[in-house]
């Protein structure tokens, strides 16, 4: 069989070298165009660009399959500026919220909710098991003061996809608005917002959509965002207002990143072009797929039993080799061109392979390569976890 | 005398339009070069971007003339979350802030700080008046609670460059925290941050050092930045934790807009190659007196007073001429390829232009051009404000 080994198109430096093919979770490669798309400089109040913005807008519902029950609003900043506008400024005083965590970024938003004096409860499960949703529901059965429900869709920190589809059944049967962070799942995993009762779902111009990083989005229901107005512990990130000031006139209330949202609108159209999330998710997972496969053989164990791995990134154990050195590792793959990624787990020395980006197969075959070369070099005969 | 005629590069759009000059406080023209420097996909942990953020900052502290005692932080999104990063983090609970407001931008920290919930005073003056630095020292006198003192630099609102010296003395020797807002005039006008005994000053990446929007800075007093820790009320605008990760790996906490940070950088060794604030001042001053010169023989009269004008942005009152119609005028000047700005005063039709950016004499004279031709076509014999 002869496989397909097209490869991402690599950057020129000024001095004539090229980036580093990024197998992280963002910021990650993005395509040529989608950069030469920031080669302009539009006004915000410009007639194009809030014809920009607007279609923006509309392609994320449709990514979100939505109807007219639901919005989507930019927000400055990156993804957790998008997180944090949804936890500040739609839970009102008095709220309580309940987070369930396995993960960096399930514990990211109870630290937010804490620094925010936001009441709230904690479910927490091992970074390498699905959330219990019998427990959901019987939290929400019990403590009636919950009014809020946070989760990760996919949990970057190990590669795990959550289900937000069981959880947002129990959700809406209990009466309860419920929060997806989807930032590294929205626009590669399919996603019903409506269908999985979800009533805020963020994610960012610098993940699945490939676009630059400067800037994140929230698809809300809009009967929800009506209802949070004046919910705000903070100007810059308040969601009910920054919605407003998006429908009335099509501009921000302070200044937008006018070129990453330039690119992000070619990313779009790229994202269209290339079959949309169904034909994204496909890439992402063939190119999982094949890096899985090849790291397995080159005696790498991988930290999530297959059934939770999710297409997005992956991570491995390091081996149990004494002449392994991550950092050494890390370097020498960075010399051959290939960015990856630490890990970020609690209990086991890890690192993470982001498959996601604007990245091919054949760029996977490469970067295995570079990683059988480079254990050879270290004097690692078996990548092992022993 | 033969007049300099430099005009901007025009941007080309890929139906082969060019881009319109703008004639704004931002986002502004830009030069192809600082845009050309987001054609590249840099992962925000390699070393190459550390040594950039690296680099950005070390340049920062230069253009505001510190030494060690200061330190520089990015923070993501556009300058109003630079601003609320230090309200919103560095004033302590049971902190109380002055306020002094002759513009919309003074407005805004007063609603931040009412948002946020901290303890506030206000001074508000005409928004064609200076603040009464004596009012301000006999406010720090009568009341002790005060512990931070706000006031904007350049007012964009109007284009009055406010005296932060004078305030700065006056807050020092009461032994106040001072913040000041210098988003449109950090890199234009010369600013001795330790001089004026400034211990937070902000400005954003999309003003007097022309990159694109995409984040915001602060120039901070280290003993001050300090002292704040544990004051955040939001966990991504915390200007303390986000400087506390730049300095321990030179790392962002959370997802930096790289492509905009390299545009930045290259941004900052244009404005090195220009020679330097004062150069950079010089220009946008002669491009503001060529403007206000050629308004005032079109009959146009602006706002301020001259001893009160800078030279980031000009008001200009609406013609009293019966025919004159702003939205009109916008458009005829917008398909002449110039985009000028709309007025933000509370007592008078205004509008503003903007000379700041990449933009030179030559296109002011443009400009003046199409002003003219645009008010003879609209049937305006007289700019004058009757």
């Amino acid at each position: 069989m002869v496989r397909l080994r097209m490869t991402s198109e690599r950057n020129r430096t000024l001095s004539g070298a090229t980036d580093k093919v990024l197998f992280t979770p963002g910021p990650l490669t993005t395509s040529r165009t989608v950069k030469q798309a920031m080669l302009r400089d539009l006004g915000s109040r410009d007639h194009e660009f809030i014809e920009v913005v607007r279609e923006v807008r509309r392609s994320l519902l449709e990514i979100g399959q939505c109807g007219k029950d639901h919005v989507a609003v930019l927000m400055q900043g990156s993804g957790t500026f998008g997180i944090e506008s949804v936890i500040s400024s739609t839970i009102p005083k008095g709220g309580k919220l309940l987070v369930i965590v396995n993960g960096a970024y399930g514990k990211r938003i109870v630290r937010m909710a804490e620094v925010l004096g936001i009441d709230r409860v904690v479910q927490t499960y091992g970074e390498d098991t699905l959330p219990d949703v019998a427990a959901v529901e019987s939290a929400l059965a019990s403590d009636r003061g919950i009014t809020h429900v946070a989760m990760i869709h996919s949990e970057t920190t190990t590669g795990l996809v959550n289900p937000i589809e069981e959880v947002g059944r129990v959700v809406r049967s209990a009466g309860r608005v419920f929060i997806v962070d989807a930032m590294s799942s929205f626009g590669a995993i399919p996603i019903d917002v409506a269908g999985c009762s979800i009533d805020y779902i963020v994610s960012s111009a610098n993940k699945c959509i490939e676009g630059v990083p400067g800037f994140s989005f929230v698809v809300a229901r809009r009967e929800a965002l009506l209802a949070s107005e004046g919910s705000a512990r903070s100007l810059s990130l308040d969601l009910h207002a920054q919605w407003k000031g998006l429908e009335n006139d099509g501009q921000f209330r302070f200044t937008p990143p006018t070129h990453a949202i330039l690119g992000f609108h070619q990313a779009l159209r790229e994202l269209a072009e290339e079959g949309g999330v169904a034909a994204r998710g496909a890439r992402y997972r063939a190119c999982q797929q094949t890096l899985a496969k090849g790291m397995e053989a080159l005696g790498f164990s991988a930290y999530l039993k297959p059934e939770l791995q999710g297409p997005i990134i992956t991570t491995f154990r390091y081996p149990a080799h004494s002449k392994f050195d991550f950092e050494v590792f890390y370097e020498r793959l960075s010399r051959r061109g290939f960015a990856i990624y630490p890990g970020k787990l609690t209990n086991a020395d890890c690192f993470r392979i982001g498959t996601i980006g604007r990245i091919f197969e054949g760029d996977v075959v490469n970067l295995l390569s570079a990683i059988r070369d480079s254990l050879a070099e270290m004097g690692v005969d078996s990548a092992s976890a022993g």
